[in-house]
């Protein structure tokens, strides 16, 4: 009988980081794959990524909403405690042999816990990692909750087993969003005017033809109440630069409303000639705009990860991926809309892009099947100190 | 203004393990003491703990219901997943400037993560031990939510500060239940058969002018299924050995269910006219009841912790303390009613009882609320490697 | 394509007033049936109902844990919202044409809600009576969110009209349990002796070849905190009376620990050698023994419809049926062992034994498959003045 | 010892139907008010009404975080089962003497049924009327829950009786948003211009010098689906007219993310450069900017309500509010582009402005702190028939 795999995507970015890996796992004649879709990922105002996961034939399994709304710290908490509850029955129902969660949003501990009370054994993605903010716990909590870790980089896996797991419990596979940027950079050149057509968005008509720009940023949560004033100098930068732009929303988290609201004032008093925003993308559309473009800006780790593969310049704002390996293409600026904008003319009037493998050669997706295959699936485990 | 400690309690044991740091809290010029009362604490069927609490004069800031019956897998994780929703509104609702959580019950976690994901420092008591089943994940998990660790041993810190913690976080302080087993060894002695009538409990009348044993036995979360068979091997051991018996109930837990269940149905098949059996006893009277005891049976922490401390002959069953340091007082048994016998027979003879330090030296309290007044609390932090 | 009918069992009696229509469903070419357990329906210590429905060939579809712990008035409220929440999930998934819900008991208003919400055509079961207690509230809220209303007697159809409901959506079928009654009153002599020997339970052994009573008391919400006083005026009654006596634990409910905990004290304070204590049986076994026995005591529904029907002697106590049409079997006493005892020596010396078909003739369970097949399923209602 | 009067607020129109209540309840010698905010009430995207609230100077005891984001049909029932299991820990904390919940919004039965739960009277505002959709089922389930009805007219209170309540408990009192319709008329005349730069919102500065509409749509749960679709035809008319335009954003509800996002998809699409957007306005503003308005679209209550004691012409689309009473002001039309263009020329140009004293004579206020310091507090109650 083929293993049964219950994979729980929580948001619209998990699910590009772990697509090539469901469909190994689907494709695994050993692996039986479940699939969970939680949290934003159901929900229209984050990009209904459930709407793209069935368009790309995945199956959704079970559904459960589960994000109080408010957007702050309490209902952050509530939420995870409903998620909680409510994967617990997803669970008892599916019975898999194990389960995936994948990275450090908030709400994934939910899926970690419950997996873990429930004697299923639990693999964790993308552990192993430092960043800020509350991800960093909730990652770290989610390695000691977890029997089997699937890293991205050597680096990741010496820490997974420094905090006192067995290594022979760590992989280094790889990140999967990786296979994405191969698959992206493999592909047939695409026409950006076409792609970004198909999504409408709001905002400016921008003309993409000589060269445009990628915005993504997200609230910091442990800096709560200050989404908002972070968000303007990106805004401003942007602005004043006049840069041809494609803005992102955030993800949901505490703060995301201050960060839309906040561009929603800001387009409502300034003119905003040259920003479009959109709400969502298709992974690999998103990977073939950030290869045309001419850099990213903000916080988001695409910037980090994939671009230090696609060797897309990049100018990381803030705190939210201190600690993450950095390739030779990001510059690392202050919330300061003269520095970012500085970083940005600078950064990306270069021509030579460099690809760097920090997190994975593109085959992960495979690896991470060939894990859940063979690997031993045990709950019980111990502090090897 | 004294720093707020929030103090979240689940259960019965729970309570023993911090009613010194209670009192040093509630004495301490700089700290302000709110406490909850949550989960099991406030149930009747596992010795309505809140009334213990109430009658020795703390004031209850909050109740919380959060155990969902079923006794399961499913509804640990459930019971979790409510507690936290609601752990949620009391922290917003008080504004602690710290809480404090206790150990590693599977409810904990619900109180780790409110107060982690609501930007408040987490002070953890009892981190860095090592055990088996379930509560071995929930405690470093918890370890990684927290930014202030209270441990009871240098072994416990070194194992939390290897977890990545930073040094200075991590403050060896010894366990307040050591604390608590001091008084009772300092107390005037007590009449032991007043003391029991106090507290009623069913079946038959024990004479214990002659000597007795205390019993205390509960499930283990990773055998789940198995809490029958093994209460079952300790019942026939007491039976047969005819030793008169004081016998504790288990905690809420998966399979704590079975486990009375077991001991109903063995009652009522057998004659047990050594056996009389308690919910629940303050605190100084079980550790009174103890010190005057031939020894302690079953796979309770108490029997490790306190009882090395007290030098109280042991014999532990199974796994459930399974990697945690041991004084002179214990001897290890496996689930088998024979062994169990014979380990009660050859250890509580003994009439030389040691004192062992491992736990802690009675001083515990105090150095708690030391701690707590003067530590910084911070929310941020990142792995040490 | 069958209409998908899901009916949501919660309690082991609503199981017994449901079990000849379940099978009437099933057995209906254009019905499908879909059935969820949930709440004490599940517990062990409540007679674990899904045991008995599975053991009887039932398919259970989902199973939801519902009850929080505690059995006070705040848990009633609280099991009831997290009981919502998740059959929200449940029809979510499961998309039946039309919901059952059976009754009145607290938790049934959360199968209301969630069906009334999802605009799934909602069917009501013995709406129409009146009662006291909390019970009366629900069930006309009930009626007022239901679209297909299934009553008992003429009596509750005029009720449920007057309350401004459609007469085209009342459907006078009876009550299945009297299907039940039927069945049991027809079927061969069943051996009581060896019935009783098959289900255990506790207490004295209870010759029963001279005739035994039947006890089953159930504490009255709106009368918390009496609980524990009533359930001892009966005990005191029964002991005195040294009746033969089989007891059957009452049911989950604000109160039912008070009741449970006061049969536990008084037998361990008084013996009790004429009573033996059951959990729960087969509906049919338990209404083999009521027709065998002499009468039945306390203030369950049984001893006043399917008791009506049998025309087995009955002593009901207290407030909890008042409002109940009675047949000519029943006698009323206020709490008070000096009145029981007295009611149950005069009326079950009775030999005459009248049927009364003021809850149904027996063929509920078909006349409710056929409406469910045939009536018009609506979910836009409005009062008719 | 004043009784103690716990108001729950769910959403912002709920604020302004209740507003003079809290005054007079506060002022009351023997009431004590408790306020708990809760649902939408607490969001910023529906109005953020917690902030008006407190600007009033109302102190607020509690705050309830409840929406589960998707506002479909399944998350509304979650959300109302969230609410009911945190309510019920609110009231177990404040421990009113009697419980408010207001009207018939969905979340409200969740305030309704821990109230009734926790044996705690509760009193209801607004039952007894008629309308469509999912409102109309929880109107009249909150009725059967409730121990005291406060109804707006003649009409309501005798449909309560008829609904089996008793006489005794009902009271005719009017509504108390007609109390603030009469104070908004009372007051002095207010700039329209300077009232509105107060409040932003977004879209097209719109000159009200010559007269302007105000539109308020919500959508109707039982017709979930056809909210894009009914909305547009409002947008169409609205745009097509070229009437000067206020427009403001709907309520939380299943449907209301279709209703924003169609108004926002619109705006993209078409200059609309008639209408300005809001999303919430202090009740004397918004009565203020009705009184000099030349009339209300859409389908809200206060065009029924409000308009109907103060005369404002009203052109009311759909079956939203069908059922209720109706004054002189009110034209009836159906979701249809033209209709509701030539409905708003036609009613629009009338001058005269009769007052209707169907839902009150502005004193309600006063009236209901009457009855909650007199009325007998019972939860006892029984069908009258």
């Amino acid at each position: 009988m083929p293993r049964k795999i219950c994979v729980v995507i929580t948001a619209r970015p998990s699910y590009s980081r772990i697509r090539t890996a469901l469909e190994a796992i689907r494709a695994h004649p050993d692996l039986e794959l479940q699939l969970v879709i939680a949290a934003s990922a159901l929900l229209d105002r984050y990009g209904n990524a459930i709407n793209v996961i069935e368009s790309e034939g995945f199956k959704v399994d079970r559904k459960v909403y589960m994000i109080v709304e408010g957007e702050n710290l309490v209902t952050s908490a509530k939420s995870t405690g409903f998620g909680l509850a409510e994967l617990s029955t997803v669970f008892d129902d599916l019975r898999p042999d194990a389960v995936i969660t994948i990275a450090d949003r908030f709400e994934t501990i939910a899926t970690a816990i419950a997996a873990a009370y429930m004697n299923i054994p639990l693999v964790h993605i993308q552990g192993g990692e430092v960043t800020g903010s509350i991800d960093e716990k909730v990652r770290h909590a989610v390695t000691k909750l977890a029997d089997v870790h699937l890293v991205s980089s050597d680096h990741a896996a010496t820490r997974v087993i420094s905090m006192g797991e067995r290594p022979e419990s760590v992989f280094v596979t790889g990140c999967p969003s990786i296979d994405l940027a191969r698959e992206a950079r493999e592909a047939e050149p695409r026409d950006i005017d076409a792609l970004l057509k198909q999504y409408g968005g709001v905002g400016a008509d921008v003309d993409v033809s000589n060269g445009y720009i990628v915005v993504m940023q997200h609230p910091v949560t442990t800096e709560f109440g200050l989404a908002q004033k972070h968000v303007l100098e990106t805004l401003t930068a942007v602005r004043e630069g006049q840069f041809p732009t494609l803005w992102f929303w955030p993800n949901v988290d505490a703060g995301s409303d201050q960060t839309s609201k906040s561009i929603r004032a800001f387009r409502e008093h300034h003119a905003m000639r040259n920003v479009h925003f959109y709400k969502n993308m298709k992974p690999l559309d998103f990977l073939s705009l950030l290869i045309n473009s001419r850099g990213i800006v903000g916080n988001s780790s695409v910037a980090i990860r994939e671009c230090a593969y696609l060797g897309v310049p990049a100018v990381n704002i803030g705190s939210r991926q201190s600690g993450r390996d950095r390739g030779r293409n990001v510059i690392d600026v202050d919330y300061d809309h003269a520095a970012i904008r500085e970083a940005i003319t600078t950064n990306f009037e270069r021509t030579d892009r460099h690809s760097d493998l920090l997190y994975g050669d593109g085959t992960a997706g495979e690896q991470i099947a060939d894990v859940l295959a063979k690997a031993e699936l045990t709950i019980e485990k111990r502090l090897t100190y």
